[in-house]
């Protein structure tokens, strides 16, 4: 089994030499806290936690799975006691406010420990993680007894949160989404329904698990407008805090998946369940993507994960396995073969991981600072704030999710390449990485989910192109800035090109969609896989600048760190960048290519 | 589970109306019996056999996987049974010579097989396809005895053979194989050695297996001359053919892999077992060789098959399943939302899996007629026919495996796509398409070694370039013959430019690869991508001239089929096609984005 080290030197790079977080959060209200010399202890620790104690639980907990039996799921060897190590050492209430019990610390702090504990096991973070769906819920839309009941046992983790929106009839679309609620006279509702796909939906990890569950209020309007949030506890809390009668949330069954199989996916049954209106009644949908776009960030950073992890896995094994000889000659002249990172298609295989992981991790510490400025406004109650940076994050989150997770796919896949045929082998544990990494692109919003999200809500309807120009700005103002250094201008002369084409495919997207709507369909992946390549294009480029400056300007003790920088931009510009011309050019294409098809002429008998 | 429906209408397409099988048959040397009659009966027959037998017990193999204890592996639930009816309907023989009790029908035939029984169950498949490598080596290197010996019982199905390369040490570079031959008395020999990797290494389907196996006599040079290839069975052979004592060919373990959990994949330890040589000493490699090309086109087979597999799953779903309204507007306006299939996305995800499985099987289809030609060389030991085949055939054989099984795997992703979350679920049997099909890329020589097959040793090597000249004159002739058309122009204009781009590329990479042999590695792969989604154009653009023709000139009463032939084609050269361009501009950047960095800088703690 592949070995977890944090890459905490490329972590260090970023925070501290490209994206300045010391600056960014002795500015940010309430992030003062976050001195460097903290994170510096946080980012150690938090590693260390994930080396020793996540992955080597990572395979096992593949091999094993969740059990259920007897309307009980449990979780695989060593996953409570992993978990209990993580309540006692605070780090499910890292970013959540004091006054509940949290250390405070910025959102982005978080995003950075969900990193590392992803990489290490990403089963095992899902038990968590979907907690934070729920915590934010009840902190932003919760009244003061629902705050002062759920929150403090949440961020301390004793008690674990979920989310529970999909139903067997409906994912994406939940305004079909039939769960019913009925009023009780205290005020309170009982529900019915089922929920399908719940995540951490029960299991043996925490003391009580508290669900919110979308539902339909007595005579609510249909459709979306119709869909209220409701707070429905696994064990009922009496006034006192402590656990009351088992409530009937019945599971009743778990899911066999392709990957994440120590991560228990429930079907659960609300059989009459008590449930608790939170947030203003038929606002669920509203209330419920609030936190929508930091959801979203969450699963990007998984492409990250499986990209980093299959990395790891492959480059040892490509500098132990020997195969032939390299093209330019014996390498290793004391063997009967070479190894194969002397090979130039292995190379190109690692460096594609390596290119996904470290610019993923850029795009993602990016948007995690967004993510601080909009949580700034949650926690003040500063709505105007809030809108503004959400707006900003908006953009970025459906490319970050829909593209880090599709090319995390692909360097995951790509490790298992480098194993040749032991790849395939469950023992290597690289195939695992590929069956783990393949539900990021389904979840939270399929790709094509993000893609629509991207092309037809946020750059169309929502700005009329308003966010392309924007960050093309940037590029373009980046570009200003480092064209007088030469080393940069191969980079530079790309992003221009860059400025201009994507603001020209928008606009003529925009033109031609008003007249043929399925435009926005048909363009959607190749919009979106484009401005993906695109941005990473843009942080590989901000990188390489911070790394020739470093090299220069000296001070630095370790120029190969900065070289191997500026080696893996130049190796994303030339060989994965030009993917984004075949993008370009399909989007543009004639609707009818994809359209003209009648359903009943897809196949012949 | 999906059900399997074979596609007998688009097999007769590309038989009756695109590649002229009947005359190709006529024509053929041995291929008179191949009667359009008889070549329909089989198709039907077989189809039912797929459909009926092999298709059923597809997803149950899956989850039960193969069993080993006591040094026995067995089969899944239902796989014996199945065989028995493989056997009884003379499958195995089909396209073996009648001398030895096969119907002597050409190679072809036994493709098309191949392909239908791949989709409705590839593990099943690999049981007698593995056998096939077995026959031909003893059909053809075999002396006069063990042909006697041994070909009639495999032809029969009785038995069942192997082919034993791979060693912990080294698959690829089999030049550093091991495993050691003893001399007896008698003139046979004892091998000492472990293989690993063996498909149906052992299994409780036939009565014997018959191993090939790849070992060193006493004495032998070092390196790839100096290994032989034995024939090895797991039961002794009695001289009347009746089987003696079992062969100490000993079953180490089976793999737990990601995939084709119903394929036994063996560890063998060679503990002293008899051994009869075959072929010439020290010229294993060579024999063994002999018929690389059809068995990577029968891999190569296997991208078909998913992409077919996963279509015909993924088809039914976006059909039923209903989520959001089409773009356009309300499609079924009596139902609360659209079926998928009336959004662009999932019609995108649907028409690129149909694209690959369509396009994929008239590569496979032109290719296999070409394998006819060769395989007479062999029949008649006449070695110039077969070298002026094998070598046409040799050009085709990287592309068609490199390229259709990276587009397979992809299009069988796709099909989990489509079901959003629920393609990730076990029972929906889509996961399991996705992770047989990722064996494909890696067995049978990896991807990257299929592109360095193709760029190093065909184009560059092999040819200097005069393959890719051979075919795109092909290409140039078909523009010159269908340019009047006017329907045909759009395909004809972009496949004129591929004509030039292509050479222009081999030519480009000829010249600098004098000064610089690492291009070759950095190349490789954007180069077979490349020459995979020009050589589909071609094809997909053979079919629409043929569909226009028909459309035209009429005589048919299904112009639908037709019709989508053509909508296809555009969706191919408007969605597909543009992806060239990518790796069009990635293949000719420097080296050095590939090769300059450091081993040891890949990574950093």
């Amino acid at each position: 089994m592949p070995a977890y080290k944090a890459p905490l030197r490329d972590m260090r790079f970023l925070m501290n030499e490209v994206f300045d977080y010391p600056t960014h959060y002795a500015n940010l209200p309430g992030g003062e806290e976050a001195t460097p010399d903290l994170v510096d202890a946080i980012l150690d620790e938090c590693a260390k936690y994930c080396e020793e104690v996540l992955a080597p639980i990572n395979q096992s907990g593949d091999e094993e799975g969740c059990h259920f039996a007897d309307g009980v799921v449990t979780t695989p060897k060593g996953f409570k006691d992993a978990y209990d190590q993580y309540v006692a050492g605070g780090w499910q209430g890292l970013n959540y406010p004091a006054e509940y019990g949290g250390q405070g610390l910025p959102m982005s702090m978080g995003l950075l420990k969900a990193e590392m504990m992803g990489t290490a096991n990403w089963s095992f973070t899902m038990y968590p993680g979907l907690s934070l769906g729920c915590m934010n819920t009840i902190m932003l839309h919760g009244d003061a007894e629902q705050k002062a009941t759920y929150m403090p046992p949440l961020v301390e983790g004793r008690w674990l949160g979920t989310m529970c929106l999909t139903e067997p009839q409906c994912g994406t679309d939940l305004g079909q989404v039939k769960t019913k609620a009925e009023a009780q006279a205290d005020g309170s509702y009982k529900l019915y329904g089922t929920k399908i796909f719940i995540s951490a939906g029960d299991h043996d990890l925490s003391e009580n698990i508290v669900h919110i569950v979308l539902a339909r209020l007595p005579d609510a309007p249909k459709g979306t407008r119709g869909i209220s949030l409701f707070i429905v506890p696994k064990y009922n809390v009496n006034a006192d805090g402590s656990l009351g009668e088992r409530n009937p949330v019945n599971v009743g069954s778990i899911e066999h998946k392709m990957g994440i199989r120590a991560s228990a996916t429930c079907v659960l049954n609300f059989d009459g369940a008590n449930a608790y209106l939170i947030g203003p009644a038929n606002k669920g949908l509203e209330c419920m993507f609030t936190f929508m776009n930091t959801a979203r960030i969450g699963t990007a950073v998984q492409g990250v994960c499986h990209a980093e992890q299959s990395f790891q896995g492959a480059l040892p094994y490509a500098k132990d396995r020997r195969s032939m000889r390299a093209l330019s000659g014996k390498k290793d002249t004391d063997h009967a073969a070479d190894s194969l990172i002397h090979h130039g298609d292995v190379r190109r295989m690692l460096l594609t991981q390596k290119a996904v992981a470290e610019g993923g991790r850029a795009m993602v510490y990016f948007a995690s600072q967004l993510a601080d400025n909009m949580s700034v406004g949650i926690i003040n109650g500063d709505i105007e704030t809030y809108d503004y940076w959400d707006d900003k994050l908006g953009f970025y989150t459906p490319i970050l999710k829909g593209v880090l997770t599709e090319l995390g796919l692909e360097a995951a896949n790509l490790g298992m390449q480098v194993f040749g045929g032991h790849g395939y082998i469950k023992e290597h544990g690289m195939e695992q990485y590929a069956r783990d990494a393949r539900i990021a692109t389904l979840y939270e919003g399929t790709t094509g989910i993000q893609a629509l999200d991207l092309l037809g809500r946020k750059v169309l309807l929502g700005s009329r192109g308003k966010v392309v120009r924007e960050f093309t700005a940037e590029i373009a103002k980046f570009c200003r800035d480092n064209v007088a250094n030469k080393a940069m201008r191969p980079f530079v002369w790309e992003l221009t090109k860059i400025v201009t084409q994507w603001n020209y495919l928008t606009v003529r997207i925009m033109l031609q969609a008003r007249k043929d709507r399925d435009l926005v369909g048909t363009a959607a992946n190749d919009f979106l896989m484009y401005s993906g390549y695109a941005m990473l294009a843009y942080f590989w480029a901000k990188m390489a600048a911070v790394a020739f400056d470093k090299l220069e300007n000296g001070g630095n003790d370790e120029p190969a760190f900065y070289e191997a920088k500026i080696q893996t931009a130049e190796f994303y510009f030339d060989r994965l960048l030009p993917r984004a011309k075949g993008h370009a050019d399909s989007m543009l294409k004639p609707t009818a290519s994809v359209m003209q098809m009648k359903p009943e002429h897809f196949n012949f008998g």
